[in-house]
């Protein structure tokens, strides 16, 4: 007996990974309805060999006892994610409609997994910049309590939508070839720079952080259900396809060695410790692709500080950033 | 009256930056030598209209009283510039080879200008993250004395030279084409990814700090006259061609407000204060690159400490991070 799972947002660069993770980890999947947006409707994705066309996604669009995995944006979530949980499916949500809303459990099972079960009909994935975060947080915090976290990131492109990944692929070759091309996506020329605004789109907060910077301090709290954690992050948009890279700097209340930070990691649940600096192995977004764990590397005994680490984490941000985890949290489901 | 002139290591990135900048500040030069190893003897470069053919770097290369604009490489300095020094000339050298050396001045003309004149025949330019860093930290230390820092950079290819540059270029070229391009400057690939490792051939410390982010500790200090200054940093090449990028996270002993940071900032020699988050103004590689000045913004207080900072420096790597710096050590002889 499997279960009548749906995609929505099915068309997306998380979409279209979500019915790739359904099928490579044997999710007990009876049937399978994709449903995107109007302009979607009719355009055919494979799952198990079998074509399956697009539906339209509307408000009554869902059944009890489905689950469904979400990422068409937010602004669409909001609108449909409610009734859809009212007519009793269970909404696994990748957009930050309801992340930091009191009734909806925020979940990286690896991390807080018990969570999920508090539903109401919504669970809410995190920020993928914050979910490859605190799964190598999780088991340092247990070991020596984490008091503050300095993040700066190296995120790419794919998270901001398909259109993103042909404008970095576009923009890229006309700068090769001497052409012009203005920016539509991104803010600014994203080929062979660096944009430290996340979203694209403009968001700033009153205290000047990004929303992207403040869902990681926000997020990171609420999963690590710890409100003592202090954190700031510098996001920043680079010209990568797939594979978030974050710079962090985490300040413990007792001090970790590089030894004990490395023998805790090897044992984290979806954590892979890649980290011989001598040889040249260290994580790379370039390795991350297509992969499900997180990588830590460069793991080092913060020489400014009596307790602190410096590392390097990366992660599939289509994976692990977003569709894996929402497969994993509805996996939660199965047991 | 104007100087003898030489610029050793001619034909590369610095060099040829070395060159255009003496034209562009007018710089009194009577007779510029342009010097090489041997492979480059013969080749051509302009200066101010005319051709001037390379020369041989050798030990009796030198004359009293000759300004040496040097970046010929590590090893090549350690060779030849005690020789030079021993025959009466300047040599502003680029390269790490005596940056720590005590008789040695670091100088950044905005921050330390004094330190110049204590000079044995050499002077040492810092390495081009450093620069950039300083040139920020110095009118905030004086204001409310930093404590901590915090820094993650994102590294341009062209501080590796110009086969950097051309692996940058064809790789991205031959990814989009879907084609193989074997790593050979770098140690994996920089085309779409992010490699936590400067420079690119293996020297990792026994902290594991590689040999980028140790000069960004040691070499702070050292400029600033101030071994209080804890630092940590986490050095990063990107697919950039020219500009650096840095996060960095100030700690000081007294709260200084956005505001008051901005205000000090933007009085201070060789910054520009770009900042205004909500316009989509703030500092890139993109902008920065051909421009001399350090470009700052993303000026936050950063909510996870009483006192401290967060903001994104950006400048061109082979200017102020290189032949900008030594031509104004240069001009601080003219005065």
């Amino acid at each position: 007996m499997g279960f009548k799972v749906c995609v929505a947002g099915a068309t997306g660069n998380v979409g279209r990974t979500m019915i790739q993770i359904l099928e490579e980890r044997n999710f007990p999947v009876d049937r399978l309805r994709l449903l995107a947006s109007s302009r979607s409707v009719g355009k055919k994705l494979t799952f198990r060999g079998q074509e399956i066309a697009v539906e339209e996604l509307t408000l009554s669009s869902f059944e009890k006892g489905e689950i469904v995995l979400s990422s068409p944006g937010g602004s669409v979530s909001k609108w449909y994610a409610p009734s859809a949980a009212k007519a009793g499916a269970l909404v696994i949500d990748n957009t930050s409609a309801f992340r930091m809303e009191k009734n909806v459990p925020l979940v990286v099972p690896e991390v807080n997994p018990q969570e999920a079960f508090n539903h109401e009909g919504i669970i809410a994935n995190p920020n993928c910049s914050t979910i490859q975060m605190v799964v190598v947080m999780k088991p340092l915090h247990d070991a020596a309590r984490i008091e503050r976290v300095v993040v700066s990131t190296y995120q790419a492109v794919s998270g901001a939508g398909i259109a993103a990944i042909t404008e970095l692929a576009d923009q890229s070759k006309a700068i090769l070839e001497n052409r012009e091309y203005a920016p539509k996506v991104f803010p600014h020329q994203i080929a062979f720079n660096c944009i430290p605004q996340i979203p694209q789109k403009n968001a700033f907060g009153q205290n000047f952080y990004s929303e992207e910077e403040i869902k990681m301090v926000n997020e990171t709290k609420k999963i690590m259900k710890d409100d003592s954690i202090r954190v700031t992050a510098t996001t920043v948009r680079v010209p990568v396809f797939t594979g978030h890279s974050e710079s962090v700097n985490i300040e413990t209340s007792r001090k970790l060695t590089r030894e004990q930070a490395i023998d805790i990691l090897s044992k984290a649940p979806g954590v892979t410790v890649m980290d011989d600096p001598a040889a040249q192995i260290y994580p790379l977004a370039s390795i991350a692709e297509g992969k499900n764990t997180t990588f830590v590397g460069r793991i080092r005994e913060d020489i400014s500080h009596k307790s602190a680490l410096d590392m390097w984490i990366v992660s599939d941000n289509l994976r692990k950033g977003a569709a894996l985890n929402a497969v994993q949290i509805a996996e939660l489901f199965i047991k």
